[in-house]
């Protein structure tokens, strides 16, 4: 991947009173830039010396913000942003059976993950984010969106048991899903993986054929796991299995698998995740949403898992703010922990950069602001009533500052997002085909 | 209270797209208007019947904004705001006997709490807040920045065991609080009330006199209580009962005592304090940022006890934002039941309002919407990504905006706060004196 060497032509310099480069671990480095080269970074200086070196390239100069690695939203159903706030303050099982699950059968087609997946970027990348990954119907449609937006997104298949819009079955499903994946092998930008929802809402067959799939095709795997400790009592009910249980003799336990959820744990499923290389992917504000419970991040990690984090989507959370969510992250750890110093700042801005990178098969290309690594980048203002004074910038950003500190967002070295203006997408357009969409549903609320 | 009869002459008309007014109890009225008479709330009409009953008064128009009463921060510790992210990551009493309180022997005096309460007020202003409680050092230092911004507060003279740059011991501190309440005793803007720190800070004897002074002069005291399971292990310990006990021994518990924290409950406790009446003042996000505990605030509010918001200080949050306190509230609530119809969005929203100006003995002057009140109201703009669509304002008000959607802010009829500028606060100096704090605490770091 990394084709610059130290003759690469420089071509800008991004300065910023404080960059966290996330790689080396808990680095916070005082008036430093990132020196450009096209979509690349090509070096990280103190910013005297990046100027000494590079008199005559053009500078933006960040006087009082952090610089950090594009957040990686590592869990997600965009399109659903259509439902932000359509039926909250519900069960789970009422939340999908009685009314997302309805509402998907009247509503989803590839026109409305379209404009909702365009709601979902523009506020992730208002927000930060960079990188996000997808699981939902008409996932091409997805793609499409996140290609014309400029951002990264890892699209997933969505398989289920049932037939739905996108998909007769879970076979043709699958087929669908490895279309897509052929059809983007060469991208950057897109990475198509799979989708299978859950171990309830997909058989063990299917499990298997994906594991076997994924593993010849080098494919990742996203499944929702062990959500509730209801959904494990019922599987062990029905199959006699945890899920965890399932999804190892299907042989998807692997480096490739990404576990959403991981809420309900038993004694060493910590070690045997860690052994088996899975991401965990923690959705806290989702959990805590829906009364799911509580993921034990500080144990997990403790275990040497790798824990990265997702919003959910708009419908369970209902912001797909990252900087939300690592702040949530942060302060649930310790409380679940029983201990203050459990998940320090600087370990969830990695956990919401180079882990969610790593989890989704991307760690050599972004998450970290490093020599070679494409310039993936979010600038947050740290100054202001809300986050000064700062003494230390990784606090102000995990615990003070919320997506309206958000200043730019650059993917692959291009400017997406610039003091409030989107550059890349209409969203005036964007709002009112979400205003149409809104009109339509509420009729027949 | 209400001196407003309906003769009394209107003066302004401000027409939201979405009034809450919180009393009566979950109303969401759609294009209403409030008429004003002055500082006070005459009338909320729908807004075609006020245009017509009000033809020439001058009209705010708020085309896509929810309007609700004011925010009432109901524990904090404003001046402590300059220590923001100052000591992160660290257990409670690290935190507290290694880094904030010898930073506060070092560091505060009249002119530091000055200037950190109006750091605290600008930013607490900026998120919707109208009134706040406050307890620390120098009270009439905080009372006087209050005054000048247009904020109303509750003072609580800090009472503590130990001598400290504001008083040489408790019996002074309880002087000095006396008359500071005598010197606003016609104040409709500053409330002092009794700050006694906690049962481990002050002995039984100062928190009796505390009762009988409080009783006798119909005076308000808050008490950090149960804030931990370790503070009520330790007393158990050392005085062989728990500090709920100790508060109804020393004759505290009563209606004018508003309890903070209360995550560490027994069986029994929740009734014992509906049946006294006394106000609990939930601070989740410094309960979980300091891993002290998981209030239970549905239980709580099942056996009737009402329970007020509280961002505590800057210190131990690290934001004032009241809309952020209640999505944590929110979410924090379903999952500590194990219930996610817990806590429902108009629920917090009346905590955040109604139940704390009542926790604060202002429930007949502040803390909802209705005819004869003081007009404090804040209007929150939900266009835009981030919070579009609108299905149920509540939901967008508590699941997914933050601070920045916050766009006016009245107190007694008075704007103070109007897209994004201050029109009481010189906030450009505020923050030079914050800057110069950070120099000064920085060099000895």
């Amino acid at each position: 991947m990394p084709d610059i060497t130290p003759d690469t032509p420089a071509t800008a310099l991004i300065s910023a009173r404080w960059v966290l480069p996330v790689a080396p671990r808990n680095a916070v480095l005082d008036h430093h830039s990132i020196v450009l080269a096209g979509d690349r970074i090509l070096a990280i200086l103190p910013t005297a010396t990046a100027r000494t070196a590079h008199p005559d390239l053009p500078e933006t100069v960040l006087d009082h913000h952090a610089l950090l690695p594009g957040l990686v939203n590592a869990h997600g159903h965009a399109a659903m942003s259509l439902f932000r706030g359509y039926a909250d303050d519900l069960p789970l099982d009422t939340w999908l059976n009685d009314r997302i699950w309805p509402l998907e059968g009247r509503w989803v087609d590839a026109g409305f993950v379209a404009d909702g997946t365009a709601l979902a970027v523009a506020e992730m990348v208002a927000g930060g984010t960079t990188t996000f990954s997808d699981m939902y119907f008409f996932p091409e449609a997805t793609a499409a969106v996140a290609l014309r937006a400029g951002v990264r997104a890892q699209i997933c298949g969505p398989l289920v048991r049932f037939g739905n819009a996108w998909a007769p079955g879970p076979d043709e499903a699958i087929h669908q899903s490895l279309a897509l994946h052929d059809e983007f092998r060469d991208s950057g930008q897109i990475h198509v993986a799979f989708g299978p929802h859950s171990t309830y809402a997909l058989d063990a067959a299917h499990l298997s054929k994906v594991a076997t799939l994924a593993e010849e095709l080098d494919m990742r795997v996203q499944i929702h796991l062990h959500e509730t400790a209801e959904e494990v009592a019922a599987a062990r009910r029905e199959t006699g299995e945890r899920p965890l249980a399932t999804i190892e003799r299907c042989g998807l336990l692997s480096p490739q698998l990404q576990a959403v959820h991981m809420t309900a744990l038993e004694p060493g499923d910590a070690e045997r995740l860690a052994e088996h290389d899975v991401s965990v992917i923690h959705c806290p504000q989702s959990n805590l949403k829906l009364a799911s419970g509580f993921a034990p991040i500080a144990a997990l990690r403790a275990a040497g898992v790798r824990v990265a984090l997702g919003t959910d989507g708009a419908a369970s959370n209902n912001s797909l703010s990252m900087l939300r969510e690592m702040h949530v992250a942060a302060i649930l750890a310790k409380a679940v922990a029983g201990d203050a110093t459990a998940l320090p700042a600087l370990d969830v801005i990695e956990m919401a950069t180079l882990a969610g990178a790593q989890a989704l098969g991307l760690g050599c290309e972004i998450g970290s602001l490093e020599a070679g690594k494409s310039a993936d980048m979010v600038a947050i203002d740290l100054s202001g009533v809300a986050s000064e004074p700062v003494f230390h910038p990784e606090s102000q950003l995990v615990y003070a500052t919320t997506h309206s500190a958000v200043s730019r967002v650059w993917v692959g070295g291009e400017l997406l997002f610039e003091q409030g203006r989107h550059l890349r997408q209409d969203v005036s357009a964007v709002l009112a085909s979400v205003r149409r969409w809104r009109d339509r549903m509420q009729e027949v609320v």
